[in-house]
């Protein structure tokens, strides 16, 4: 997307296939399978640019590369559990590979992504780093649990909605984009705004992601619409909608278990002002995210991390 | 099992239980119930034993606890994953995470646990143990993996199978036995002599287990005879014995379908050499783990660790 870091993004590919490794065909296989599966890249882009934002003459190091890689890594791993988790059998138009291989290659897999990312990680030789990076991995595990336990429950509030994105989502964006400071020698100051840019950034992502699970459809998604409704994930858009339509709480209660259920929920929603006000709550993120990153010196790196934050609500709008 | 550290390990239980936390139910119910499941408390066990043999005035550091602690948290981590991964129903004679809970919980509780670990092991402050225990999940991944495209393979060597029990179990117990003398600033040499030691205990240990698998009763392992051969796992015992009865050729190549076949290849091994062949090679194992510490200086903890290693064989005997 961004030319500065085009070729820096093309170097990651070739190492993340050397990081997973030809040690052994079936890991590799799963591993590549989701790494070539068109994944726009955004969250290597976004650390790389912070890096260069951050580092002196806008130089990116090998550290910043590795950490862009690892921080590829983990978010692999996680997709490869999430879809074991989720039972999701389409993700980015293709099959996943617990569908395609099986339950027991995607935990696996996941696993081994896990343990390659401490090593690299450990091998970044930078104790803070690693620190800030291991509690991303905790913050998921609580995320997709906390997610588990509210399963069809229409009491939940917004504010558990985001503090569930925020550990889903935004911890990991939050956390590198931290490290890639911390690897630059940022000031602590400087540290800390990247992280907030990190963490509204990842948090409209997620909020976006949600609505475009009840709007979209699976060409621009690759993955049928209404996946998060069915496995009684529910999100920003109809959890706002659940106010104005009493209907919508009698199909969650009855966990969308009629046919037609489904499609029927999506269109309730699209009559109320819930993906409007899901927009909203997207847009203010991304809005503070911009906010963290105004006073950084402007250079292109800075530019581009803004005009990120814009693309991320453009994909809806 | 040994006084000296008796103290020590219920204070590792107190501890076990506060790292998982009462931060999430269901996490933690998943944990303590592997935690509370009649655990020998081996590995840490050993891990006190060589803190102590190595660490001035046979002091045990917060560190050396911590690191027992860690070694535990990852060994029960894998045990969820492998239940997942296994199809495995009963362990230590009550139901399984996946069982009792569900596959998703299990993996779930296992990414948490794996997570807590590699906190908690960032917070060592010792950027080398976190490198060598890093590369043991990685090595359980390959581990498991390397496994998973040998099911039913009747050509594997007892080299192959050998390595495979090594990232399946003795790489946590060596690199923990050696991490343990890192956090005791022991020299190069000890490192490796308690690294030596842990390798093949672990590998013995493995045999062990593997062999009981064939000859034990439910009541003893805490889960039904034959598990292994079920999921096409072929371990020693029977890798020797196929040398002696073509029948079990056509068992393993029919992948035990028919109504009997398991109990019927376990009475076959049992009436071949396998088993005794399996328990020698064990046997050289165990005497392989004493000679790494015949040498060092001769306090009960080292004492401790070669009655440790004769224990391991008197589970069979």
């Amino acid at each position: 997307m961004f030319a500065q870091i085009q070729q820096d993004l093309q170097i990651l590919d070739v190492n993340l296939k050397q990081m997973v490794g030809p040690r052994h065909p079936i890991l590799s296989a799963a591993a590549e399978h989701l790494f070539h599966s068109g994944g726009k890249r955004i969250r290597p882009s976004i650390i790389l640019l912070v890096a260069k934002a951050t580092n002196n003459q806008a130089k990116l190091t090998n550290e910043h590369r590795r950490l862009a890689e690892i921080t590829e890594i983990i978010h692999t791993a996680s997709l490869l559990h999430d879809d074991v988790i989720d039972d999701c059998n389409t993700r980015r138009g293709s099959g996943t590979v617990n569908s395609k291989f099986n339950n027991k290659i995607a935990v696996l897999a996941g696993d081994f992504l896990f343990a390659q990312s401490s090593w690299y990680l450990a091998n970044l030789n930078n104790l803070e780093v690693v620190k800030i990076i291991s509690k991303v991995i905790t913050d998921f595990a609580e995320g997709e649990v906390a997610q588990s336990v509210t399963y069809f429950d229409t009491s939940i509030s917004i504010d558990n909605y985001v503090n569930k994105s925020f550990h889903k989502t935004a911890s990991l964006l939050a956390a590198s984009c931290k490290a890639s400071a911390i690897l630059s020698n940022a000031s602590q100051k400087t540290q800390n705004k990247f992280y907030n840019y990190g963490k509204h950034l990842g948090l409209a992502f997620q909020i976006i992601d949600d609505i475009l699970d009840i709007t979209g459809d699976y060409k621009n998604m690759g993955k049928p619409a209404g996946l998060d409704l069915k496995n009684g994930n529910l999100t920003a858009p109809l959890l706002f909608a659940l106010n104005e339509c009493p209907t919508l709480h009698k199909l969650v209660e009855r966990e969308f278990e009629e046919s037609g259920d489904i499609q029927y929920a999506i269109e309730l929603i699209k009559n109320t002002n819930g993906i409007q006000q899901a927009k909203d709550l997207a847009q203010e993120h991304v809005q503070a995210s911009i906010q963290n990153i105004k006073y950084q010196k402007n250079n292109q790196s800075v530019n581009d991390l803004k005009l990120l934050s814009h693309y991320i609500i453009n994909r809806i709008t």
